[in-house]
């Protein structure tokens, strides 16, 4: 859990189900920095779990023998600010139980709001997200890997933002990048900015 | 090189002179992944070279190689998106080497602009920055892999922006997502966000 958070928000990464370039549904693979990155990020602007959602219980376990070799082992002892990113990380089997960890933690249920790189897809934007935040709302964050969350994800969600763009219609951006760039615009002070 | 861009701006990723966590001048190793997460975002907001800058000949020749798959080689003919990314990267020595080609491409020496994550660096803004840029002065951004840019190359640039921050002191971001933050601060549309 994030020290010192005067927000209530969680991310969560999505491995499945997410589709691949042909749209067709898959489960990825769990990518190492992923995991560093999006701790990392998750650290810095005061995100309270950060979940990895997969299925997979051989992936489940990869993941916390990396998580605990940080959290407990040698690389937290000579490392401790990324003991301290990578303790935010919760490892489990799906969505609903996000929802559910969440729902216990805060007694509230979330409001989600899922992230498409797709046009056309936001229905909320990020200053009435950033609103909601800073009242105190419990907010999760839905990131897909792959080519991004399935339809079924996006259509159980209670918003979308709108995707990324930067200077025309390129916005193949990594998750990693994604999700410092959203928590970016959504945490950080405008005076930062 | 950017196609499209309205701006004259590079980013150039130092592996040496940086410092270690002990403040020693060492050269770092490249990371595959800052390869290609620097070169989407930096294609997503309209950089036009990216410059991998490392005097190892070996980690030079490891980096074309990569490129060259994408560029090149089956990656890009598989994903033409990533294609477009990597095609930005330019690989060379020196910081001196990055001033010069810049020089010559847009016959004008470069404002060049460190990045550091140290408290108490910050000599120019977003804000200033964002102005420069959209008045299409060239400019150069730097980031360091490891612990950071060596004190021999924060002396000599015009300028350093201040180090990101989010809700608190933490601000151990990866370089990752450290450029592709800044990047969005600088050169995403207001409206966007």
């Amino acid at each position: 859990m994030a020290a010192d958070s005067p927000y209530k928000i969680d991310v969560a990464l999505i491995h499945c189900p997410v589709i691949n370039k042909s749209g067709e549904i898959i489960g990825s693979a769990v990518t190492n920095l992923d995991l560093h990155d999006i701790a990392r990020a998750g650290c810095t602007y005061g995100v309270d779990t950060y979940w990895v959602v997969t299925p997979d219980t051989m992936q489940q376990d990869l993941v916390r023998e990396i998580v605990s070799h940080w959290t407990e082992g040698y690389g937290g002892s000579v490392n401790p600010d990324r003991k301290n990113a990578l303790s935010l990380i919760r490892v489990c089997s799906s969505l609903d139980e996000v929802i559910e960890g969440m729902t216990e933690k805060w007694s509230v249920r979330p409001h989600t709001l899922a992230t498409c790189a797709r046009p056309g897809q936001g229905t909320e934007g990020y200053s009435e997200t950033r609103n909601r935040i800073r009242q105190g709302i419990p907010e999760l964050l839905l990131f897909g890997t792959a080519w991004g969350l399935a339809p079924e994800v996006l259509s159980r969600v209670d918003g979308i933002l709108p995707p990324l763009r930067g200077i025309n219609e390129f916005n193949h951006l990594s998750v990693r990048s994604a999700v410092s760039i959203i928590l970016d615009r959504l945490m950080a002070l405008p005076d930062e900015r």
